[in-house]
């Protein structure tokens, strides 16, 4: 039997990792990596930290070289080389070399799609103006570095607020220049759910960066001088030195497209669970790619380079003849800007009403990372996301400025290890007093969840605060009361509760507060068992604010 | 029906969460919580803090008071109150106020004992001088604070090398005390497995600690200048102006003896699931108990604050009818030391073999905790051990200078949840360069063990390695082999091997190492699919050198 011809098109991420497990299974298969950029298997998360001058060297960025991927893999990579067409009949592919403009044919027995996603650029008026830049390779990194040690801009304009968006703002500003994030949606991170995401937009104006949500860019100018004018759909104008355009990804599926491949729905390539495409010999991997949510089951873009990594040994895997299945993603991110972690793991709430859930249920908390005794102790804002009755694990989001992916991690973990809520109320975490407390933030959600779905404590619905159909008890001391409160609110101290209950109606409902949920949860116990039908605002004033922010 | 009494003797962790709970549950029980000592619920993991000025305000440390135990939760608080004895048949405990000098009897429907376990303070020649503390309490910690605030000790000897004696060494150091730490067994961190309690040895010794390991305390003598002279077993002599003992704790079990209560083998209360003791009207939570380890099944002393609080709640539901289950401990642990974090989860190596277990497996590895291009990366020195053939995990160990806890954590939570090496592989965890990597360090244990599970990887005995029965392969880079290598090893480059591939014998094994096991990996399978029978030693140099230390 002749030795197989793997060729994979796109050596970053998965592509790169795809090779190299080729070749630890196969010694023998002809392997070749094409990439029509100048590198292979560069670190492309880290580019905007290259911008900030974070990293320093551009070497740096470069994980493995062509000669590294020959001497050591004995795997042929040839760069500035772009596949123009697949003739799946033939299997065969035609390349086009950018260098010597040359094309050629090359055979595979096996072919591997990786060309990943181009950053979106619309054709808004001006969008090819000098200074407005996208960030997707090592050169496009290069010229924006390039511009701003050349031409020392004092303000720049980062459309869209999401991962990449917040990332470039944090780097530009290490750079000293004034950041304005212009992003469509009324949030800053239109993945997370908004009350979250509203500790991100609290942060990052805290640090000096300009927002603009619930508006769009309708187009660029350039004055006289050579500066940008960036004009909003609300008629906005904000003047600029440099623009960023990070307003999301678009899977490169031209070639797959034209090979007649199937596309999905939300337009990535359609695979099974060895990530092969609609046709037997070509495989698919990475940001190009349609994943399916482990936790709604829907087809999603999912532009992440963990699932990315593993999708290539899995492509690998199954082009040397085993059984290794890409299982879905849970879409576990992380994002870290001004001093700021913003994670999350499996379903939002937003996902979950997409998909059509609806026996779900949030509770929300704001614990320490560490003992509060300890130096250092800063509030993770979390949110978990759970089903009911049987308190399954859908999701989880966390903001903080410490030790926040430590607790999305163990969540994830147990979403894909099906645990429960109960669960979470027995994990066994790290605990020293610069580590957490004896009830780890990730066991306080259980205890908490676990507690609504026993039936010790009711959830009040947040979404109906303002107009509320139950008396609204404050369970606070007076002073933080008096500082701001739950409009309507009426306040009881915990402490005076036992001896003032007969001041509270027995007819209707009585809606508990406090700080963060734990002296309402005390209240709602006691109401309870005198009698009285007390539900709890999960997670207290702290996440009033969040749902209900002053602008 | 009467309201249930129910008495708590001890009122820090356990007893504190016990009776909190406990009126949550019955908003009629009548509780009342006893303690000996002039607090209740202080934060005793933090005191080694207090001494060291890191916590500040001694007024931190506690976390209730009486005042607000009566106030929140109606809970009699009695401190400076004793137990001194128990009649299981008329349900009455004898207590003895410390301040009036009375003694009283008291009734109890239900009796939580949770009386936590005392440091051991062995019958040496002049333990009694002045100068030489335990540390317990707040008291305790406040007379080591004064002793160094008056005397101004530039000379410290700690009497144990686990994690209180190291916590204590930083906290000494950090009020300008040169310590030395005197250790009986061989290695720091008793519970550690030895080769990973070398990475704390290197580290305390490169921060000016001196360490006397493998010997143990004769007895103290008291110059006429009034200070301590340590004489050792092998009668080495030091001067000391301050001695901490943290050589271990022992369950406080006198009360539950003498009240005929059954006492586990290994010195502990004996409790049920539901953590009752003999007696069934009376409990026992907290360090006076013993737990069943989830991964061996044997009986084990746990002081931890983390099951205590579990415990604590565990034992309030059943005293309301509730069938709560506390199902053992995995014995997850960390300690911080110099910028240094040990941690660990599950069984040991050395408990697996106490404990008969053979069928096992370990790897060792050394990722940094986030990319290696982003500023700060630092390793973390990893052992995963593992059954065969199944890969159910068993236990972790991590020792490192960022983000250990995280990993642990990761793996406690996998571990409870039954998880194996396999859906480590699968794990998706949080990415971005300041946080991790696309194969995160928990990835990638699972990746190395999966390899061997599934026969790709073969791993060679680091224990035979001084006198192999095999070539011993080096694939580093010359100048690694020449700085410091395995003695008797052979250096071929990595990328020299396909090429000289014919220097190899074809009888008898290759065992074959790198830096850290990586390079080896890839080696070993170019070497096995052409027909060498090439094994890996596990981690490569780094895990020889824990192995092999030079002293």
């Amino acid at each position: 039997m002749a030795n197989q011809r793997v060729v994979i098109v796109g050596g970053v991420a998965g592509g790169a990792t795809c090779a190299a497990r080729l070749r630890r299974l196969d010694e023998d298969a002809e392997i070749v990596l094409l990439d029509r950029g100048p590198y292979v298997s560069f670190a492309n998360c880290g580019l905007p930290y290259y911008v900030g001058n974070i990293i320093r060297d551009e070497a740096k960025l470069l994980l493995a070289t062509p000669a590294l991927f020959k001497e050591r893999f004995n795997i042929e990579v040839r760069t500035r080389t772009e596949a123009v067409a697949i003739d799946p009949a033939a299997r065969s592919i035609t390349v086009h070399d950018h260098v010597t403009g040359r094309e050629s044919k090359e055979h595979y027995d096996a072919l591997v799609l990786s060309p990943g996603a181009a950053p979106i650029r619309p054709r808004w008026p001006g969008i090819h103006l000098p200074g407005i830049f996208t960030l997707r390779s090592i050169p496009d990194s290069r010229e924006i570095r390039e511009w701003v040690d050349s031409r020392h801009p004092q303000k720049a304009v980062v459309v869209g607020g999401g991962f990449i968006g917040l990332e470039m703002a944090e780097n530009l500003a290490h750079r000293g220049i004034q950041v304005t994030i212009v992003e469509l949606a009324n949030q800053l991170m239109p993945p997370l759910d908004p009350e979250m995401a509203e500790y991100a937009r609290r942060h990052v104006i805290s640090r000096g960066v300009q927002l603009l949500l619930g508006d769009g860019v309708a187009g660029f100018e350039q004055s006289s001088s050579g500066a940008l004018r960036v004009r909003t759909q609300a008629d906005a104008v904000l003047d600029a030195d440099l623009v960023i355009l990070a307003i999301g990804v678009r899977p490169e599926t031209k070639l797959a497209r034209d090979a007649g491949l199937e596309i999905g729905d939300r337009g990535g390539i359609r695979v099974d669970g060895s990530m092969r495409t609609s046709d037997p010999h070509i495989w698919a991997i990475g940001d190009a790619v349609e994943v399916k949510s482990r936790l709604t089951g829907q087809w999603e873009l999912i532009p992440l380079a963990g699932p990315a990594n593993r999708q290539g040994r899995t492509a690998a895997d199954a082009i040397c003849g085993r059984d290794t299945r890409f299982d879905g993603v849970l879409g576990t991110a992380v994002c870290g800007f001004f001093g700021l972690t913003v994670s999350l793991t499996g379903a939002t709430e937003k996902a979950l009403r997409n998909a059509g859930f609806a026996d779900y249920q949030a509770v929300y908390l704001h614990p320490n990372q560490h003992v509060s005794y300890y130096p250092g102790a800063h509030p993770i804002h979390l949110k978990l996301l759970f089903r009911k009755p049987d308190g399954l694990l859908l999701g989880a989001q966390a903001v903080g400025e410490a030790d926040v992916a430590r607790r999305i991690d163990v969540l994830a973990a147990a979403i894909q290890m099906k645990a429960t809520v109960f669960d979470l109320e027995d994990a066994e975490l790290c605990y020293a007093p610069q580590y957490g407390a004896a009830k780890d933030p990730v066991n306080l959600a259980g205890m908490v969840a676990a507690n609504v779905l026993r039936g010790d404590m009711e959830l009040a619905p947040w979404r109906e605060v303002e107009s509320p159909r139950a008396l609204l008890l404050d369970v606070r001391e007076p002073q933080e009361y008096r500082a701001d409160a739950i409009p309507g609110s009426r306040n009881i101290p915990l402490g005076q509760l036992r001896s003032r209950m007969h001041e509270l109606p027995r007819s209707g409902e009585i809606w508990v507060s406090c700080g963060i949920g734990q002296r309402a949860y005390y209240a709602a116990r006691m109401l309870m068992q005198h009698g009285f039908r007390a539900r709890v605002l999960s997670g207290g004033f702290q996440t009033y604010e969040a749902l209900y922010p002053t602008p």
